[in-house]
């Protein structure tokens, strides 16, 4: 697979056989690493961080000289395109991002939907260049993107949000206002990670932080459909070796089936869904991607051996697992605890593999 | 069924014939309604609010005397267990409750396991009692507590959480303390719905507001066992009539057969868990509730019947469906918005039995 030293991670994707399982941690490039933060105090803060691609081209490597990782992510914000759609986009401490300017209205509608944000977003491929040509081969870089969904709560709400209520008011009050919104969104969403990988990405995955608070059908019609929409544009681009997409839907368990109908080549799941019983649903059609608990980074050494385990042996035979966790990397790990997580992968996983 | 004049909801939960679908409100009683607020403002805080039983019997009224609602539930907090261990409940405006002294340690595990907490909760059966009187037999009175594993996340975390990261941590590398604690918990938790049976409530339901963060293995020994424990006491009590017990785990979608077989006689469903599918799965067992998304209110009138009409078809013909959101009515709904989906629940759900 071109000049790559290591692609288990894409292999695994393309249920090819693999000697043992890839991994990668969500949130891999992040505040439990000392040198990202000393990165991070650097940049002064995060929005700056995201925008100087040799700043994020360096922590997107840091995990990387740590850890035997079999992927590297491109470190940047999940808010990129509505932060250049004029939104506004700031972190307030503690509180997480806020969106001066939220869309209220069918007029913010219809003026998002003159834009083209990928102009600019140059800083963003400019990193994926970067990056790429850092990494000098030693193992895929995966980029990716919110979901339209995901982007339009943080749009609609202004915040994070527990309840919903703004964008949720929108869904069952004027569904077709957000219909809009997703459409301009999921065209966007599509230009973006087309960019990333014409820069240079050689996986990328969606994630859908916020898809999994909604009923079954207005996920399949609010959440799904636009992510539908952007993996069969994805599937339809000319590139030299085949580009997987991953979807991710945290709290998604209960619609992996619909999921993986989009075309997808993987799909991530949260800890709360059984990897064993996803691959007797859809593992025939895509690979799964996690599923260990974050938490169990707080556990002993003899733990998280433990738990590795559990998720490679119901998970069982064969190619078609990148191990990972069900959610990102939480800040208060001990960097020492993933050392133990990703042993254990490379230690217990060969057994479940055939030598390639 | 004794002096009842209305035991529809008992009824459906026995999954005895009934002529309509019966209904009542997660969190009915609450900031939504302006006779709340005012009764609030009397009260001076949440928790003097709680603890004088002829105000908590006064807003436990309110809805039933605005709304033909086919259930009243005791008005109470979901922590007075732990405040009555003297762990220090407090309130902050908008930050929700707090603990003044967590569990941090085995030693708080300890000091905790020889209290009667019970004995210091007269004002809830007080509460039950004066309610009880009240309400003439107009409805059954629904009697609550929150589970084990909910009320250990707010002891041990201190505080509504995010992450779970302190009781996770506990959960993976001190499992027997957090073992300890939850078996004090369960012999709390029944002690009080066995006293608040005794005092008048007609139905018991316990609340696992967080059972849902927790991985299967986890929630099955964490959550649900516990939880079982309190069933399988409560199903021992001598009393004149069945007293149904509904389990409700936010987020349990994926566990209801294992749920359901504890013997308790329904289970609560939140809005991402499709009713059709969950009836299919467990419908012999026991009997339903839930289950709308609680933003369907903020929709349109038509939009509030047309989503009422989705969940009455999707449970179908037949006993064993009570009616409800799938989580508690949100602050900034319309009052009139819920005088809309009670006379649809009146109006098309007659068509979803036979006359009896």
């Amino acid at each position: 697979m071109s000049d790559l030293q290591n692609d288990l991670f894409l292999r695994a994707l393309l249920k090819q056989p693999v000697e043992r399982t890839p991994l990668w941690i969500m949130r891999q490039a992040g505040r439990y690493l000392p040198e990202y933060r000393a990165t991070r105090k650097r940049a002064g803060d995060f929005l700056t961080l995201c925008k100087t691609p040799e700043l994020a081209c360096e922590v997107t490597l840091q995990p990387l000289d740590r850890y035997e990782l079999d992927a590297a992510i491109l470190f940047s914000d999940i808010l990129t395109i509505p932060d250049a759609m004029g939104l506004g986009l700031h972190f307030t401490e503690g509180e997480g991002p806020k969106f001066s300017n939220p869309i209220t209205q069918i007029d913010d509608v219809n003026r998002i939907a003159t834009l083209e944000p990928i102009n600019d977003l140059g800083y963003v491929f400019d990193a994926v260049s970067l990056i790429k040509k850092e990494l000098h081969g030693r193992v895929p870089l995966i980029g990716f993107s919110g979901s339209p969904w995901t982007l339009a709560t943080y749009m609609v709400e202004g915040q994070t949000s527990r309840e919903f209520r703004k964008i949720k008011t929108m869904l069952y009050k004027e569904p077709q206002m957000l219909e809009q919104l997703l459409e301009i969104l999921a065209k966007s969403v599509a230009d973006y990670l087309t960019a990333q990988i014409r820069a240079g990405a050689q996986a990328v995955m969606i994630f859908d932080t916020w898809g999994g608070v909604l009923s079954r059908e207005a996920y399949l019609k609010f959440s799904l459909f636009p992510m539908k929409k952007i993996v069969e544009k994805l599937l339809q681009l000319k590139t030299e070796t085949e580009v997987p997409v991953i979807l991710f839907t945290k709290g998604g368990g209960n619609w992996l089936p619909e999921m993986a109908a989009t075309g997808c080549h993987g799909l991530g799941l949260d800890w709360t869904t059984e990897i064993d019983h996803a691959r007797s649903l859809v593992g025939e059609k895509v690979a799964l991607q996690g599923n260990l608990d974050p938490a169990v980074l707080y556990g002993s050494d003899k733990v998280i051996r433990n738990e590795v385990n559990k998720v490679l042996d119901k998970f069982g035979q064969g190619s078609g697992h990148v191990f990972n966790l069900g959610h990102g990397i939480q800040q208060f790990v001990d960097p020492d605890k993933l050392t133990v997580l990703v042993d254990a992968v490379k230690e217990l996983s060969p057994s479940f593999h055939s030598p390639v």
